[in-house]
């Protein structure tokens, strides 16, 4: 694959998340959502930040703070290590890719 | 700016890059080219890897080897560092809008 958009699995039923490149403590990947959310209780709590982009679809991020970003195509967030979030929401019917670049 | 296609300048006589993100030696921005290119002679010789894609518009990235790849909405390529390449051509009549990613 190299075209974020190809390439997608016809079975969602779990997400998809793929590693695009790896190299030391840096991991770009792409992830191919469909409805999924994190899981009902606890949030991610990540040693590393995360820089994520969502490049079509839309989804709903929330932050420990009460905060909730919606991300639509081209918007991005930064999330620092041991920030807590979840994803609260993707749409149901269409894929959502996200670009995450752990770092 | 939280959404890679919003705040295109106007004014796009030179090439514009755009820290997104920066952390330790890894580092994201965004670069909007229209009709820019690389210098005439000499390539580019990082001392970083990067991977870069190609989120609207077009290019063409020309590799040492005589490889060239042309880069369209959604495409992506890693270029390991020391791996000298230049940009060939960007598109003259829409902006090309690029996320790349220094590790």
């Amino acid at each position: 694959m190299n075209n974020i958009f190809e390439a997608i699995p016809a079975d969602l039923k779990d997400e998809q998340c793929e590693t695009l490149v790896e190299s030391g403590r840096v991991r770009i990947e792409r992830i191919v959502s469909k409805g999924h959310t994190s899981p009902e209780t606890g949030w991610y709590d990540q040693e590393q930040n995360e820089w994520v982009m969502v490049l079509k679809g839309a989804a709903i991020l929330a932050f420990e703070d009460d905060v909730s970003v919606t991300l639509e195509a081209g918007d991005f967030v930064a999330i620092p290590a041991h920030k807590k979030h979840k994803v609260d929401w993707t749409a149901p019917d269409v894929e959502t890719i996200w670009l995450a670049v752990h770092y």
